[in-house]
């Protein structure tokens, strides 16, 4: 007996992102089991599969179909301490707020955490994403699984460095390094091969040169990827400036220590100059660009440069501390506006075509599971690939009129056009409900955790107005 | 008989901008035909309250509950052409896009262009906008009486030119002056008040001195105010150094025909020094600050600074062509994160503390009342001022936790969070419906005009993409 289940969804405009850049103005698409079997005009499609047995048929009625976001760049465990560090300076921001914490987290505020930023990331379109490092794998791994999406887990490593929480002891290099494998061992490849284990190293304010070189080796010998943030203030690269003996800074220092490879996933490269974008750009490093933390936080990265260099560049939200809205949709729209406004900094004018529509929406698919090493499976909507789509309802009022497809997708589509998400073949979202837990049940559980948990760190929020 | 309806929300958190900053925790607010008068504690309210006849109650369940928003440049006619000129250059824009749009408008496209807009404006928690200037003030009232919005409406106005469509036959300045004042005589305070007609000067480059001058007369004569686009782009500056000689730009020449007045408002005020932001602030002139058409067109407006010097400063969209979302709330967080980063050109780092979350919402609402001269019933929640409400669910997956509920506000806070809004008193949204048109038949309405007007306008979208 086979027990195969075909799914066509048709009757849609299914922007694929593949490497011609085809748009099927009326296509379809056809999943088996976890991946895409056919792919096409609805006419030809239908007349060839309608009649297999089991097929489910899905007419969308126009609505526009494509590939699953990947947010390269988020924090899953700061989920519960959105709106903790708002208009505060840095400093405040680390020692007063998300040290304290992270370090009071449990194995459980984890995995509330991970499932209710989960929530906003399927509603946002996301099927996979690149977790920047937290302290509980197993938390998230646990709510990744239930909540049947992507992801490339990390934990947050550090072997040295000043000011830490007392309650973080820092740990030696090898206790780093065994820790790392432990976890690849226990959940690489586990959740139907949905999740994937990655090195993490927080920065290099945090790692001694034993720890970036023993974490590139590993990541060799297990053939897995690499997440680090890099270059992220002016403070930082003087930082290495001044206790590494190189003229520049981080991206400097990696490339003489031939840490840069084309597994190592940098987040923000904010603070870059030429040599280094060519660093970049030599060693096949990946870079995610997260515009609301960089606006807020760090500073305006040389994007265009970057790409123009040959870099690949994809785009994540960072953490809810730092953002605070976890959207890769609200990261595409903003990408484009800050980008195109950068440029009068450089020419005296802004520049309108800079960035342009489709190049985002490369950022935000097949650029985005290039960086997260998984290209050869997601990113694109092309026959053999996984079925990791998403759903977008272009007819209401945040949308309409849409006099081009590609580019409404980028600056009038919001949060609230996703309808449906499908992840390795399976609905995880539709018609907006979250299918795989309680949307309203996880919220309730979240606000109380969050609050016992701020509780527990001594963390206070002053008020901003005169409450009576 | 008295046929007074009486109208009391409770249990809210209620955010009054009031110049205290009064925010009452468990608080309700008591509406009167169009007015509030009472406002205060839930207890307080309903002990003395409750037992009047005819009392509507509605238990807001911990909702939140602020002023309804008020954006300060918006093109309601330009809704038709959203993504008509997305990564165009300015030339593009304006003579292959939206001068052909404009000039091919009817009345009736005027009307439905309004009327989506407006429903987008609503569902972003907007009950008053002032328009940026359109063709037909006839078509734009019909829908704000329609929809149960409060606006400043304004025809564009301009004597002078190149390069204007043929369709459009520059007027004389008599001309120009006396349609404003038939305008004027025909909508101004109709739609029981809701309606106000202000006079409208399209931008420098299209006016004559004797425009310039007249308009002003007329506005203390009609004790109305004054919308215009004001150094937008160094190219405007440049040229009125050139023909106007003076030694800055537009604001200095303005300040030297003495037409800086406080009841200007000026859009954009993007290239302004530091001389031409004492000017503006010695005249008491309002700018109406658009973070996201700003980014993608114009560049970064010295908002800290105009602030510091003591210059209202509120938000707008500007138009659907320029930004593309028409959302005062995705302003509201761009704002903030775009002049954090600015920072960074100035100082070196960005600064997280600047612009912070309650001054953003005082830009929203009670410097937003008070750019479009409406601050003495509008903009803040007192006894006495119209019942212009909005109404915020904070428990959504976009929003929790909820840490910090004033940033929350601004950081977190989506469109999908806005829930009802009242405008003078009457319910134009409730739990997300519309109430005073069909939503869906006017989407159906606008993309059928917006499909004819392109097609009359010769206009035509390259394509981005391989379109199979």
């Amino acid at each position: 007996m086979e027990s195969t289940t075909i799914t066509i969804l048709h009757n849609a405009l299914i922007v694929t992102m593949d490497s011609d850049l085809r748009v099927f103005e009326n296509g379809a698409i056809v999943i088996k089991d976890d991946k895409i079997t056919a792919i096409g005009k609805s006419d030809d499609i239908l007349s060839r599969h309608y009649h297999h047995s089991s097929v489910t048929l899905h007419d969308l009625h126009g609505q526009f179909v494509l590939p699953g976001f990947v947010n390269t760049h988020v924090h899953t465990s700061q989920q519960l301490g959105r709106g903790i560090a708002d208009d505060v300076d840095l400093i405040t921001w680390l020692h007063g707020r998300i040290w304290p914490y992270e370090s009071h987290m449990t194995e459980e505020d984890s995995f509330i955490s991970t499932l209710l930023c989960g929530i906003e990331l399927i509603h946002s379109g996301v099927t996979c994403f690149a977790e920047a490092g937290g302290q509980y794998v197993s938390g998230m791994a646990r709510a990744v699984e239930t909540l049947g999406l992507r992801a490339c887990l990390t934990k947050s490593i550090m072997d040295s460095g000043e000011g830490l929480p007392a309650l973080w002891s820092a740990q030696t290099t090898d206790q780093c390094i065994q820790s790392q494998k432990e976890l690849y061992e226990k959940h690489h490849g586990t959740a139907e091969g949905r999740i994937r284990i990655w090195l993490g190293i927080r920065q290099i304010l945090n790692s001694t040169d034993s720890l970036l070189l023993k974490t590139r080796d590993l990541s060799r010998e297990l053939k897995t990827g690499i997440h680090m943030h890099i270059a992220e203030i002016p403070y930082e690269n003087q930082f290495v400036v001044d206790t590494r003996k190189v003229d520049h800074g981080t991206v400097t220092y990696l490339e003489k220590i031939d840490f840069l490879q084309s597994n190592l996933l940098a987040a923000h490269s904010v603070w870059v100059n030429d040599n280094e974008i060519d660093y970049l750009s030599k060693a096949e490093v990946k870079v995610s660009h997260c515009p609301a933390a960089a606006m807020r936080m760090l500073g305006f990265a040389p994007i265009r440069k970057m790409i123009n260099a040959g870099v690949c560049v994809s785009l994540g939200t960072d953490g809810a501390p730092s953002n605070n809205r976890m959207s890769i949709i609200d990261e595409m729209y903003l990408a484009s506006l800050i980008n195109k406004g950068h440029e009068v900094f450089i020419t005296g004018t802004t520049d309108p075509t800079a960035l342009s529509a489709e190049l985002v929406l490369k950022m935000a698919t097949i650029d985005g599971a290039k960086t997260v090493l998984w290209d050869n499976e997601i990113g694109s909507l092309e026959v053999g690939k996984k079925a990791d789509i998403v759903i977008i309802d272009p007819c209401s009022w945040t949308m309409v009129p849409v006099h081009d497809c590609i580019s409404s997708l980028v600056y009038s589509m919001r949060t609230e056009n996703i309808v449906s998400v499908i992840c390795n073949g399976k609905w995880i979202m539709k018609d907006k409900k979250i299918l795989n837990v309680d949307e309203g049940e996880i919220i309730s559980q979240a606000k109380k955790a969050a609050k016992e948990l701020l509780e527990r760190a001594g963390i206070s929020i002053p008020k901003r107005m005169q409450m009576i």
